[in-house]
């Protein structure tokens, strides 16, 4: 079947945010998705990020979902942020071609680096970024606080 | 020695490179800061990433770098990829005052998630975030592809 990439416009932010949720129940994590069509919508019309869509037959089978980052030491970076082909539809090269056009546009807005996190579990996933030449770092964990113990933590300090 | 706090603007910018550089040289890594303030002013401008400054006597001690980040699960982040107090000034509690400010920011702009990385080896900042109750993930991978390779992975996909 004929796969087409085009970017998101804001129309398409309602059955992106399906599909996450889709990939969450999957996870076993729906509960965990509590972000809004609306928040999706403001921040979108804000530019913080862009999406690649991989579709077929007009219906949404992959997506690339990125963001500017930067670092101090070499500039712009494009973050790959999700990137995610349908379950039922691995395995047909849809998440090279995502891939490559994720590429294509940290190219075309020259930024220094492309980059993204992978779970150190998720072999397949390892197994695709080392056949293109990632470097993959393993010495770097992530922090992070919650915005419910924003308030908490700045207290204490 | 009083610490003041203040967001950077345009002019700090070269100060602020000035720090990145001398602490890439104590990381014996000066070669790696690839960026130039040219790059900095531009992407300042477009309101790629923001700096807290602390500052004593009108000189830089310290900084938080950070930008808007992006979950598909969660919304807005902020994202701090640099925070650094200058060596021989470490041990005054200027990180913990740079780093509350950078929670109130993620507070007043009302993100999801405070979130960062660290060193797998950096015992000394692992404590320091653990006091405040972060948490810290170990389960993720970074992957990258430098602008130098683009063209020649774009070409093998």
């Amino acid at each position: 079947m004929k796969t087409t990439l085009r970017k998101a416009t804001k129309q398409d932010l309602q059955p992106v945010l399906d599909l996450v949720k889709e990939l969450a129940l999957y996870e076993k994590a729906p509960q965990e998705v509590t972000v809004t069509l609306a928040d999706y919508e403001t921040d979108f019309e804000n530019n913080v990020f862009e999406i690649i869509l991989a579709e077929q037959e007009s219906k949404i089978v992959g997506i690339a979902f990125y963001y500017m980052a930067y670092s101090t030491w070499k500039g712009k970076m494009l973050f790959l942020e999700d990137f995610v082909v349908k379950e039922e539809l691995r395995g047909q090269g849809i998440g090279k071609l995502i891939f490559r056009a994720y590429l294509e546009e940290a190219r075309r807005q020259n930024v220094s680096i492309a980059k993204w996190q992978v779970l150190d579990w998720n072999e397949p996933a390892i197994n695709f970024y080392e056949k293109y030449n990632s470097t993959i770092e393993k010495q770097w964990f992530n922090g992070k606080i919650l915005k419910k113990d924003f308030d908490e933590i700045i207290g204490l300090m």
